[in-house]
């Protein structure tokens, strides 16, 4: 392992947090906020770090895959711990555990919250607060690598544990222009999403929050009631359409760029996305037009929830708690299916659905024709053995995480629905879940030790485990 | 396909089911029962249809993997339409897709049931209910072996989709001798238990009902109040060893009557199983000492409820919902491991599990050190990657099935914790769940579609979902 090296990354990386965290420092300013100067004291801390461990760059910079893995693992974590300190030192959230979970939740994109009065936090705070979900989207690594150099090879080590999804695309963002490419188009469609939300009568620092929001798939907002504080058809419309657009493979929309709408076409997994988004709406709006006041209502209700929850965003548009228990389930399903992959979304993400299904087919036809060969295509592309078993292990890693964290969670004796939910909102990054944790509910009722487990949960979920994993046995071999 | 060698064992088949009603009809006679008269008519239409198809054995014997398959699954579903039966003439379950309900969940040694009122039931209906327990418990077609004579190579392809476990032992069921043997044990084993429930005061056909139930983990009672109803400590410890005894993997029993203890010393699942055991039982015990009068009943309800579930019997002696969370997520996580390989028990197994848990500690050793060849190893056996992969194929398939299950079952609009544990309870052949279905409740209050559901779940879940899903291929593609 190459100390040196990690030691030189993780510095530099602590650095560049420090100036996300002048930028809050800035909208602090502008609203002449006492907390801004808590900014200024976190960011300070920072730039030591970096000053004593980030300046010179090791004579041996070459870096293995699990270099890789362990900075990937202490960056999230390191950005996390230090993330929190301006939400602790101002005393908005007086606990230093709720503060890294708060901190945990918007970068990993989950968008769970530990606040009981959000609306009560001084603006620069829910500035940070959901700029924490915009810079996690594309993955703090990413965000990194965009503003410095690193070499070719080594980067790739890095992205390859930070980039969701089964496969690692060609395309992106194995290198600085298209990690730059990358977030170009990420920058444009929020800032769409700005403007189209300024158009529906919002002021710019709520277009802002609930942009990054949208765009990180992660859903915090500055109100209680989050997006049905605006009560607007059309802002509901506008977020639930760019949460879908959000939750899509980037790399399809480099494909657009170049003019090329056919590739996304024919892309499956893009098709069974929006398959899966129209069937649940379908059978939502059945399911609950009867509580509703009409058919529309019902559609844009459905269409919202769907859209949040699939995307592991979380924004919330009215208690889906109330809704039957059909809905509900329908629900919890999309919390599991999750987005696209190379995607803002967590969750098992639609392509590895699309493998694993694939592939019962497939051991299905063998056990008829026991001497027949059958591939498995996903995209047209042929799929190898090691693969499809990667998506298994992957899956049953998740299973086993899901089960151990339920095991854990039920400690503090919540009803099922309440804890089995806030697991599966956690790992899956989505945010709110059903029972006490539900739209209207938060997480500041857990116990210290849940807390925990849903921050390593959250972290375990936006990393895809296994690097997470890793770090664990290293910790636990004492080899680090 | 083997069509006409299809038709002729099936017809066989219920030719032995013929025999089995019999017995029953000997218990109504021997108390005077009405009902009596309904195992003979029902028993007249199975011979007259043995008489019909499986008298000629046709000339091409030859019968092919997928043919297996059919027939296992085919045997199943006939067995339980025409074991329902006489519940269903004589009135005691006056619908007949409960009647279809009750005798599945006595075939695949489930233990749901649909009656509100057990103990109004005939003794006769009552012994055939427990009977069915006792004969689906090892296999209703290794129990049609032991009587009948088929080609070594034919059963072998009928064994494999029927025995439970990721790989199908050398060891036993192949032949009809080794079929026999494994018969014998049963037996004994059942009579050991039915002398010891004697010994405690139970009397002789309470003493068989029981001994079925938890020979073949079913869990049917003749009381209400389950095991509860004799209210005696003896009888409660006996039914938890013996229920503990019949989840051990029946090949082992073999190497014990050949006085090879260390090949028992050295299997990992039965360790693991019993490590399982031991340790749900220490946390259950803390978790509810302060809810019972002593640490002694503590231990004895944790310890029988513990044993009941990952043995998947589902026997009740005290009502587990009333438990804190923790307590009921163990046994809900009990309720998934069930049981070892080659038991009477249901749920994933134990060996799974160890496979499992092994191929996610190799794939990250792999993650560390890419060149390093590492290989899964069970009982000291290498596996290959096949195996392992097949162990995937079935959990993600078993996952599926659990998810497409509980959306439809949560049509009928119960609570989550009802609508899940219901599924799983029925999918791992439990019996009880959570909730409405949990030890003191019943399935009576679902809706038709909901009990099909849970019908087609039980037989999956016994025949491990496979040769089931081939049989719809089949249907869906009209093929068959």
């Amino acid at each position: 392992m190459n100390r040196k090296m990690i030691r030189y990354i993780l510095g530099r990386m602590l650095g560049a947090e420090a100036g996300l965290l002048l930028i809050s420092a800035l909208v602090g300013a502008a609203y002449q906020e006492e907390s801004t100067v808590y900014f200024l004291i976190t960011a300070a801390v920072l730039v030591l770090i970096f000053l004593l461990t980030g300046r010179k760059k090791p004579e041996e910079t070459t870096l293995y895959a699990k270099d890789g893995l362990v900075i990937v693992s202490c960056a999230w974590i390191l950005w996390s711990l230090f993330g929190a300190l301006p939400f602790f030192l101002s005393g908005s959230i007086p606990n230093y555990l709720d503060a890294v979970f708060e901190t945990v939740s918007g970068f990993t994109t989950t968008g769970s919250s530990i606040l009981r009065d959000v609306e009560a936090l001084p603006q620069c705070m829910l500035f940070w607060r959901s700029f924490t979900h915009w810079v996690g989207g594309m993955g703090v690594l990413v965000f990194v690598m965009v503003l410095t150099t690193l070499d070719k090879k080594n980067s790739m080590h890095l992205m390859r544990a930070e980039v969701p999804g089964p496969e690692k695309d060609k395309l992106l963002p194995k290198s600085r222009s298209t990690a730059q490419l990358l977030y170009g188009m990420y920058f444009v469609l929020t800032m769409v999403e700005v403007i189209l939300l300024l158009l529906g009568g919002m002021n710019l620092f709520d277009s802002l929050i609930h942009a990054f929001g949208t765009a990180g798939t992660g859903g915090f907002s500055n109100y209680a009631d989050s997006v049905a504080h605006f009560d607007s058809a059309y802002i509901e419309w506008v977020i639930t359409i760019f949460m879908a657009l959000f939750g899509v493979n980037f790399n399809l929309y480099f494909f657009l760029l170049l003019g090329d709408a056919k590739t996304l076409y024919k892309n499956e997994e893009l098709r069974t996305y929006f398959g899966i988004i129209a069937a649940a709406i379908l059978m939502i709006t059945v399911n609950i037009s009867h509580m509703e006041e009409s058919v529309g209502t019902a559609l844009r209700h459905a269409a919202f929830q769907v859209s949040t929850i699939i995307t592991t965003t979380g924004y919330a548009t009215t208690d889906f708690n109330l809704w039957p228990e059909f809905s509900k389930c329908i629900l919890m399903t999309l919390m599991v299916i999750g987005a696209c992959a190379s995607s803002t979304g967590g969750g098992i993400k639609v392509s590895r659905l699309l493998i694993l299904l694939k592939s019962i087919s497939r051991t299905i036809k063998e056990m008829l024709h026991p001497k027949s060969v059958n591939v498995v295509r996903v995209n047209g592309k042929k799929l190898s053995d090691s693969t499809i078993m990667n998506v298994y292990v992957y899956i049953v890693a998740y299973v086993v995480l899901v089960i151990v964290s339920v095991l854990i969670v039920s400690l503090d004796n919540f009803d099922f629905s309440t804890t089995f939910s806030s697991v599966i909102a956690t790992v899956n990054n989505i945010g709110p879940g059903f029972g006490a944790v539900g739209p209207t509910g938060n997480f500041a009722d857990f116990s210290p030790l849940s807390k925990i487990v849903f921050c390593l949960d959250m972290l375990a979920g936006r990393l895809e485990i296994f690097p997470f994993m890793m770090l664990f046995s290293f910790v636990w071999r004492k080899k680090f």
